[in-house]
């Protein structure tokens, strides 16, 4: 039987080897949450880029190009890191090229994996469908908060966890700490999360109304899957 | 106020400026649990020691030389990392050099802090006790399993930031989650770690009477608080 664990965090991610392996990446508020927005609003690829000045660089008309730090939309840049910059027509045919605090680089950071999606409450039944098709080991990476855990990410990380508790191995205590709080979390998970540390992060930006989207599953059930290119529709 | 916050294992400890700082190191199972054992069982000091070939240098009429690795006690060696190991009138006076997987690497890696101590469920209401004292922000510093999340070191800072919750600003997710471990264990603290992986590690070598002792609370009332000579009995 397959294995699955857990990475609490980027900076544990050197005790996880990748090779063979199929890596989720979990930023729930907001990296991997936009992305599956935007993937499901049509956008051709998704571009995941390290920093903001290399992402200046891709401007263009058939570009989108979308910069955060620190919760927050970077000056000049008229996307930020909202599930609400990229729905619509406008966002249909385009390629995206995307740069947070965190979400991004776990994404770079996965990149030697056999196969790496970007996982959400959005596309979580979807993603647990897509991983019952491999045989291969699960990682479960959450991007926390500048290499420290968070909650929510840990949420979701169990909440699949619990979901392929049958199918898979899992024998580290992450996994069984993970799946105690989603347990606790699933009768309200926007609830579970307002004392954490990013909720009150970016609710002081008046960015409620993004983790209440971010924190409802199940509406945007694509796989942004990644390839040489980026971040595309697996069905695209 | 002083703020308290969790690093959740080795592998994290870089993310925490130690400068200024009171750190507890958590080992429940077994190093500072053991550590608690031999302090309040009149041992002069307790001495980590980063290695098994380092340990046994030490060998001697006046010194207890101890080596665990893996869960297992090292041949050659009369005493592993069994609080068992450490009780009685054979331990009086005796200088102890120990060597362990996970936690004496952790005292050594904490020497930078401004106050240093071992911390267990062992003494738990003592080291509540002592932090007390102090105006600096407190670190809990879980040794984990080979920079590996645990859940029992986890729950022991959980019930030192509960402990402490009206007193320290406890802003990190770690914290939120920690606490919320150790409500659920509180009840029955053995039973709640009966999932874990060094619990299942060490009732497989024969040793669920080390994981009863070390998981029932004040035991042994002690600070074993480090010095540039080891850990000693801050009342000694």
């Amino acid at each position: 039987m397959r294995s699955l664990d857990i990475c609490l965090t980027p900076a544990l991610l050197h005790l996880f080897p990748l090779e063979q392996k199929v890596v989720v990446v979990i930023d729930v508020l907001r990296a991997t949450s936009t992305i599956c927005v935007a993937i499901d609003n049509g956008a051709k690829k998704v571009m995941p880029i390290p920093s903001v000045d290399e992402c200046r660089k891709y401007e263009s008309d058939e570009h989108i190009i979308a910069a955060e730090k620190n919760g927050v939309k970077i000056e000049g840049f008229k996307y930020g890191n909202s599930p609400y910059d990229f729905m619509g027509e406008k966002i249909a045919g385009k390629t995206i090229f995307l740069t947070t605090t965190n979400g991004t680089k776990c994404i770079e950071a996965s990149k030697n994996a056999h196969k790496v999606i970007a996982g959400s409450f959005l596309n979580l039944d979807a993603t647990v469908e897509w991983l019952r098709q491999y045989d291969n080991d699960i990682l479960l990476f959450c991007a926390g908060w500048k290499g420290h855990y968070n909650l929510e990410d840990t949420m979701l990380a169990g909440a699949i966890a619990l979901a392929l508790e049958d199918e898979t191995n899992q024998m580290s205590d992450a996994v069984l700490h993970a799946k105690i709080l989603y347990r606790l979390a699933r009768p309200d998970l926007v609830r579970s999360i307002k004392h954490s540390s990013h909720y009150n992060r970016l609710a002081s930006f008046g960015l409620k109304k993004d983790i209440e989207y971010c924190m409802t599953p199940n509406q945007n059930p694509v796989i942004p899957i990644l390839d040489v290119n980026g971040l595309v529709n697996l069905e695209g």
